[in-house]
């Protein structure tokens, strides 16, 4: 940073918020008006503080009228040379020198209150988060040029500012070593503790042998739409597949779930007029995108809280059109919706049901159908698979979306629901209709997994174990893991730079890969180290991760569990909280008593989890 | 259809329009209504001239309590079983014997215009697109739950009602005998005349062998995001290919190209307050929605019409952020996007240009950069990759879409911008960041198909030459090809069912596919056989293709292009039209004149094209 603009920047209020690149975006912007050179000094101009000054200066100097037209001449292009800079720096300390630092102060007091709406825009006392995305913005009459770059410059400076730009780790999952992976450097390996590929599926035989076979068969892509030559025997197979999965007439394949959730809900909804979506507060961002694409009314209920959905549910007539949508697993805290008592309220106020299974297709339920499945394990662990008669929570879920890439390993989404129901999607909706179905090697690898897993729980009885055995030690440890009875273990940080901090710290001293969670994936204040175990996970390396967590805490004085409770608690590590019962139980995990830990884990079990592990 | 219910169709004009399954669906619907049995008689209600009959008859018989109450019981799920369609079908028959078919008429002509806004909605004489949509909502209220099962029947009735219900054939394009395919019957073979694999990369060895050692190596999927676990060396290597292959600082991949469009022009436009999009009539579903989502300003401008583009922009404050959104190949016409104009009014007014090259990617330039680094051929064939000094009209173009699931094979889709930009994208599009990475092998096939269809025109050439000769080859039998510059053809049929008819003769009687293109994809009228050759089609297949046509054409009676001409014409094949030139010359395909035809290609040609057709 430039000296003379630090000094600057510990005057002015407005400035202080600014990052060094965001005021040189602003200077290299053309000018507004004659008076003004460029951007900075147009806002500077809008200031209660520095707009007499400037006047007072101008009059004295008139120093401006010459860089404005040198400024006229620089149209579209952001240009961070140190010639394209000068004018403007030169002009911000021009009339930093121009009132005191108090003279500004009181004048800030007083004047704060009386910005017009319409200078409201470029008002510098506005706080920090506004003020970038008004930097490039006017909708004056004025012959300069909107200036893109500055416009995307500075929507990248507030994500540097608020801590949530994002640098991708470069993360090389090795199918022949999972769950290790190499990094940039092919010879420089770690251990990944945060992938979606659940269970390892990514790298099963079966999966991968079924995809080389597909390839050398059909080839790499499917070279049209469903429509139009992008639609084979694998793929109606795939979709077979998913519909017999979760007992439905009938399945829908997409480019990926955030496509299913978008396209779906945004069709459906806007077929009904007057219809009302009711959407709980954590549900994901592909839903929310594809409730806002609707156009319809939505109401969002508290997370899991089924009081306050009926609340909503009162308030609407009988006949209105209403879609509840929810999650199983929420994949950022590992909360389980309770997807029972929303049945039970859609049916009481004639809703229509929307479950996202995403994170817990292939890892829930005797078949991998998920939570729907697991909740009535016995029942659906023995009835055949075309069996429709007999009826469950997952029959009386309406719609099912699904992925293809976490626990099932490959990539693509889906939904589920009645034949009717999802003919209309494949019918309508544009985010189906008009893109390249998925490769031929994709959706025969995806059918490959779900079969296997359908018949197969031994990894899925192994993640989750690993799961207990995770939540276990770091409860031994004290260290703050979000209470939740699934298998994600997300591990309370709390602020956003210490948590990349200790993602980078992991990475970079234990070789240990736990990608950081921050803003705006988890509100502010709950950032996280998302930690996800696979049956792959050995002993050897939870013992590792467990050490290496410990070590990150202590280097970095991070906050304890009891430290977080004795303050007030946060993201439900709180006090009094009880942890809730996984749902796994102790009998579906094959373990003899309830809570036993992994050195309980009788010899069907742990052979279980040795094979998975070795195989997988 | 039931006799009865034919027999009342005749008299009833709203009847008339609907299907018997639309009526089902009606008439299983619960009541609105306590006087009501079910949807349809409730409909009835409402009509002018059967509302009164049925009153009278009411009065008289009260045959509607009972069997309201039966269908009260019946709330969400749709029967199509005698037992539950009797009740109505009963209903419908009373009251059709209420009124005479002259009173009726009378009725109707009297009181059409007095039905009231309220009652519009569920009023039998609105157009007959409008009624299947309105009869299961309802906004009164009322104790009967919305009807969810009927509104998806009725909307899926609406597609068979106008042809545009669309039926998928299942092709299964074998990697190993480019271009066949076998269908539902493994050992039944077809020529596939329709994929957009335009030049068979995807089944060529350094794309497949590609794909099957990533495999191997890295595994089935990506497991996460691009932020959590989902970023590799492979993802960001094609990355890095994509931005030098259109000669910008940056690029960033997607799900699909459909999922690029649409999350960059919503991102971009809604971070732009104020901004306009400037869109071109015949403008991709993709670009549609994702202008749509950015909830920006549209301003349409007739297809490839530079004029109306500028007097739109005429009337845009120079301040205003203006995007200016087209395609290069228009896919259903074949025409090709002015993009030299359109970048000429882009910098004089201020606006910026987002380009879709998605069906000219790989096809175009001698990199296959697309359309854009064509219009330079000679200057971007001879500089060299990293120089970034010299200015052709690609480097105009501010924003380029592209996708890597037509010519080059794969699936996935991307846009090249500035780093900026691309950053900005990167770190605000929903639809980038909360979805599943592309699988490694997915990403390494794409990059090795581009690598080498960057150095390699010999596909390129082919292809294009066999476009030349099939359109020779129709003009000649005067079978009607929409006109256009480019590598599709379009053949004219201008009928819906006829289409569909025509399409299901080449694949059953001839063992060809291509499928029909129907509303919506194409406007009403100007339904069309969409042929794309590739360089895997030899000589033989081609006649057979020429052969197949005439005979479909002959035996249908369909229209030559004379007769269109003689008639008014329709889709570009009008009267006075004059072909335009080819946008590969015949220099650029190696041919030693104008117009040469496939007889009169050289040696060099010819073994390219002969090479290209064996090992492709």
């Amino acid at each position: 940073m430039e000296p003379s603009i630090a000094t600057f920047k510990k005057i002015c209020p407005y400035l202080k918020r600014s990052t060094p690149s965001a005021l040189r975006s602003l200077s290299t912007q053309p000018a507004r008006t004659a008076t003004a050179s460029n951007g900075l000094v147009h806002m500077a101009q809008q200031c209660p503080v520095m707009g007499k000054a400037m006047t007072l200066q101008a009059n004295a100097h008139c120093p401006v009228s010459g860089a404005g037209a040198a400024a006229q001449q620089s149209v579209r292009h952001f240009s961070s040379s140190p010639v394209a800079a000068n004018p403007s720096k030169s002009t911000v300390l021009s009339y930093a020198k121009a009132a005191s630092p108090s003279d500004m102060k009181a004048s800030v007091q007083h004047e704060l209150h009386q910005a017009s709406p319409a200078t409201g825009a470029a008002c510098p006392f506005k706080p920090a988060a506004a003020t970038a995305s008004t930097i490039p913005v006017s909708h004056t009459k004025a012959d300069a040029p909107y200036d893109y770059e500055a416009l995307y410059a500075s929507e990248i400076e507030k994500k540097h500012q608020d801590k949530s730009y994002r640098f991708f780790n470069n993360i090389n999952r090795l199918a022949g070593q999972f769950p290790r992976a190499h990094t940039a450097k092919a010879e420089e390996e770690v251990t990944v503790w945060c992938s979606n590929d659940y269970l390892g599926m990514s790298k099963h035989p079966v999966v991968v042998e079924t995809m080389r076979a597909t390839l050398s068969k059909y080839g790499a892509g499917a070279g049209g739409t469903r429509n139009i030559a992008g639609n084979g025997a694998l793929h109606l197979g795939l979709e077979s597949e998913l519909a017999s999965l979760h007992r439905k007439p009938a399945a829908l394949v997409f480019s990926s779930c955030y496509v299913a959730n978008d396209a779906t809900l945004s069709t459906m909804a806007s077929k009904m007029p007057g219809c009302v979506i009711l959407s709980d507060a954590m549900n994901h961002a592909s839903m929310i995108q594809g409730i806002r694409h609707s156009g319809c009314k939505k109401m969002i209920f508290r997370h899991n809280d089924t009081q306050h959905l009926e609340s909503l549910l009162q308030t609407l007539d009988p006949a209105t059109p209403k879609i509840i949508a929810f999650e199983t697993v929420y994949s950022m805290s590992g909360t389980i919706g309770k997807v029972e008592e929303i049945c039970r309220l859609a049916k009481k106020y004639g809703a229509i049901t929307f479950l996202d299974e995403v994170h817990s297709v292939g890892m829930y339920g005797p078949h991998g159908a998920g939570v729907a499945e697991h909740l009535d394990f016995e029942a659906n662990m023995n009835r055949p698979a075309d069996d429709l008669r007999m009826k469950t929570i997952m029959d009386e879920v309406d719609i099912i979306s699904g992925t293809l890439g976490k626990a099932f390993g490959v990539v693509g989404g889906y939904i589920a629901g009645s034949a009717n129901f999802v003919d209309m999607i494949r019918s309508y909706a544009p985010g189906f209709i008009f893109t390249t179905s998925l490769p031929p090697s994709i959706v025969a690898g995806a059918k490959a997994s779900i079969e296997y897993l359908r018949q197969s729980s031994v990894e899925r009885q192994a993640q989750h174990i690993n799961t207990r055995t995770l939540k276990d030690r770091l409860a031994h440890l004290d260290i703050p893991v979000v209470p939740n009875p699934s298998h994600i273990v997300p591990v309370l940080v709390g602020d956003a730079e210490v948590c990349k901090s200790a993602s980078d710290q992991l990475l970079r001293e234990h070789g240990i890969y736990v990608q950081s969670i921050n803003y705006p994936t988890v509100p502010r204040g709950e950032e996280r180290l998302r930690i996800t175990p696979t049956p792959g996970h050995t002993e050897e390396m939870m013992e590792h991760l467990v050490q290496a967590l410990e070590s990150v805490w202590q280097r970095n004085n991070l906050k304890r569990t009891t430290e977080w409770k004795a303050t007030g608690g946060r993201a439900g590590v709180v006090e009094g909280a009880v942890d809730p019962e996984p749902i796994w139980t102790d009998a579906q995990l094959g373990l003899p008593a309830k809570n036993a830990a992994l050195g309980d884990i009788p010899a069907a079990a742990t052979s279980a989890r040795g094979g998975a592990t070795a195989e997988l």
